[in-house]
């Protein structure tokens, strides 16, 4: 099945593990003509460094992409774009020590039941490494969005404070698509929060998703939550924007706001009870610096996982009418 | 494209508006062999009936499903299964006070813009009541769910208490998947909980999806929120579930919970600033009995939801060893 | 899975068996605010009328389509189009005979192994029945076509003239796209002709399918076969039409041209050897009048599914660029 | 769009274009603890190298395959393949020639069209050397099947004698599966050979497909081309073979077999006469060796797809009942 593949227009299929040869992916869909600034792609990359940042691990992980197809004089040909990033300086001894034992509320366990069978260095296809791909294709839709005037940002807007040594910590980010035009979207099962909930549930480490007032709407009355439409002079709008861009799932053309909850990364660096693949009860104790929060990471993927959502929609939107 | 199709392995896809002919389903990829037992799938259209609580309109909404297919002296064939459900009542004229005007935060504003035209009767495509498909749907997952001996459950476990007269309230809603197998759900964009978080959004009014600790994990720290393995004599299992029976986005045989916001129904009853489709200001004043609270027509639908995504995963999992 | 759907932007979702009922289907993707034209939908449903023609049978089998949805005062609305046609005067018992014996050559034997379970009269699900509603889905996608120019012609270019009492004969169809917009059709896997093959081979009975020279490609040389390209005045164009309207997978702008061999009926009305589902030898004699070729019924068929191809590639070549 | 991606269960999408920096492919959905013998991959893309046969032009593409993901130890993981094959010896200049010249009977025209821009060296993405990919998932699909007992062969039963100086010919390739499942292929739209002839005539130069009969079974009676069934003892087969292995878009575990004609390639070294991208006419002299039949290359194609076509449907056939 095409469970590595996201979108329907603007398709991504992804491929890697964390420390195999490489990581990538495919980008299938792209309009053609689109000039494509490589320079934006590394920035991208750039963001989600280590070492720039509290937060992050100092492992080394030089990201460079290249681009194997679909690009023609700098320019995208409408055939299938494909890039890969080398996984550098990947000993898969360091990980001896997890080859039999399941990190706590990793995906080690899960894989394993799940195929027989797991590459375990570095958490494998579970690892967020893998979701550079997604950071790469995001890079290339925010160029085709920018063009259009669209615009994402993200924005952290809780981050656990008491940071104890050797634990980590939890994030909430906040998402914003600006200037998306009117009318994305698609009735019943594709609804623009519903695939862009989708998109951000996607991530490593989300476990939540809200759109305009969210959760906090349950506790409204209706008179409250409703945005009252006005014209401004030029089009129809709203006053208010409890809604978050989207009535009906499909978008009203006032900014898409929405928020994702990130769990604390899994990998404390304190000692911790767990089972090995036989069953037996162990200690874990996870070696080596790791990130203390997704933060940092994160912001590219939620703009980019928003980016690839909302150019998909704007490519649907033309089969709308004849 | 396939905006009305949801599932990959057990697909249903959805037509029809509140007050055309008739609303309805085609279920494609349902197992054969299958008995289904037509008295649940009257139950579960029956708990969302109205009148039956005091959180509900009066209107008179007899459902009566038809089967038009894919069942043979009571079993499931392998091929699709169709049924409709008649609109009974729906008189278009009583409608017409909202032709030219766009209720706030509905989806007439949005249908109109995307597509020039729209079924403006009852809200057309945009109804909750178009979302009866998916309980028909849900109940014949559940029974093929309870043969495996695994159970959906929903909860409210939140509701807006202050009811103000013509006023509606938001809810939250809890989902619990019981005896679910282990190794459910797809690497990279077909989570299980991406794909169930894709599923409740897809629910008229829905806002919000959390899964295990949700938004709350945001404010933990990582040693607090990890899920302890140990082995039970039988399975390896975990002593706390902050996870919601997910990781890695394949279950891990723990009860999946998760949670889903509604926000207050749109249609209040007491008068609304609004436009028309010229861009006119003007008052609006819904007329008619309408639901207070969504809290009643959801819950099967959620469990419908459930159920669906749950039944499309254990078929897929089929396919991941030879 | 969504073996029932055919289409990527304009997506067509059967459902129904020969004697159930009902059959019908639900169109997805046809684009908002075309005025439907229901006589042109009775036109092609009457051409595959029985009793028209000598090489048909006499049953009757008036059919009536009814629309459930996705129109609204005439014209589509973007949302789902679902039809059913009613199955009159369908007796199952009239198919006791063949309840437990496998007809030779039709679908008995292979579902029966497939699913465990079938339903038997009138073939059920593998009747040629069950692809009215490509007919019906094909007559909106003509008249969406003819706006465009698009015209879809079919002729019998041979059929078995021999014709012995009891027997059936096979036939050869050519199909035309008349106007095909240049550009139509993917790269790779979604090719003009690959789908259209896919189409064609889609019809109950057809065992060939080729394109342009197709099968008398293969004793041509490359210089008679290619075909020279030279400008008109207006556009480039060439002078022969070996491809068929086809190059690379994408339409040139030249009609495309192409054949489907369908096999006899395979309802022969003399006795035949064949063996029950215990594997016991058995004669069969089918009762009751049959066609005697397939012709009358599959020309609107082929027009139907080339029409909505090329609906679909139409729409998809819309996201080709921004 | 997913233009670029075949099969439903077991997906393959491809990237490359003849003159770009690589192809490749990633394989989604192959089932997990599979070993896969790399020596086997080889050998069936050495089976197309140049210069093992008259027919093929001495060009030299030594074609490595290096994976970059879903193996771990010498097994499937469950996660994507993916391959890449680094083009060598790619000099784009060697294409000038052809850059604004529209080569007859090729993709160029038709691409440039399209999409408004081209990858010219070498026919770009329209290229048969993009086909490689599928030779290798196909060396990976056939390793499964030989483990279930299928065998995938093909023969050429047809090829063009008179060879001309300088001129190309056409030819039909037969193939075969022996030891089929029963069972395989979905009703309506995914019946087996309907998607064989997709994958078939998704190869560069395919002009025709048949099964069984095939075309010869227009000029057939019914009595003459129905199958009788009989019990051999062991399960119930048909004594003669017309159908091609397939009824009702079933398998019935008889050896499928079909046909595929081949246009002559038409990169003929004769001068042409043809037009500029400006639409001025002028005569094309191909330059270098080329390819005088596609038979040599296109027989691990034509088996290679068809091992992926059945793959596929053995796995989609798991979910066929509970």
């Amino acid at each position: 099945m095409k469970s590595n593949t996201f979108g329907t227009a603007f398709c991504l299929t992804t491929f890697g593990e964390s420390h195999g040869p490489a990581i990538g992916g495919v980008i299938d869909g792209c309009p053609a003509g689109i000039t494509i600034d490589m320079s934006l792609v590394d920035n991208e990359l750039a963001r989600r460094k280590p070492g720039i940042d509290a937060y992050m691990s100092q492992r080394h992980e030089p990201d460079e992409v290249e681009f194997l197809s679909g690009l023609f004089e700098g320019k995208t040909t409408g055939t299938p774009i494909a890039f890969i990033i080398r996984n550098k300086d990947a000993k898969t001894s360091d990980y001896d020590n997890i080859k039999d034992v399941f990190r706590p509320s990793h995906a080690d366990f899960t894989y394993q039941e799940k195929y027989g069978i797991r590459d375990y260095a570095g958490g494998g296809r579970g690892s967020a490494r893998t979701l550079l791909p997604c950071v790469v294709a995001g890079a290339v839709a925010k160029q085709i969005l920018a063009s259009q005037g669209v615009e994402i940002q993200s924005d952290v807007i809780r981050i656990g404070e008491e940071r104890r040594d050797k634990d980590t910590v939890g994030a909430i980010v906040q998402g914003t698509i600006k200037n998306v035009p009117l009318g994305l979207g698609e009735p019943a099962f594709m609804k623009f929060h519903a695939v862009l909930a989708h998109a951000m549930m996607s991530i490593n480490a989300a476990k939540g998703f809200e759109i305009g007032e969210g959760f906090n709407a349950a506790g409204m009355r209706g008179s409250e939550c409703n945005d009252e439409f006005y014209f401004d002079g030029e089009r129809i709008r709203t006053r208010t924007n409890h809604s978050g861009g989207v009535q009906g799932g499909i978008t009203n053309g006032e900014d898409v706001v929405f928020r994702v909850a990130f769990k604390p990364i899994p990998s404390v660096m304190l000692p911790q009870k767990t089972v090995d693949i036989h069953g037996n009860e162990t200690i874990l104790e996870i070696q080596g610096r790791h990130d203390i929060c997704v933060v940092p990471r994160v912001l590219p993927m939620v703009e980019a996982m928003a980016a690839m959502v909302t150019l998909d929609f704007i490519l649907l939107k033309k089969m709308n009418k004849m």
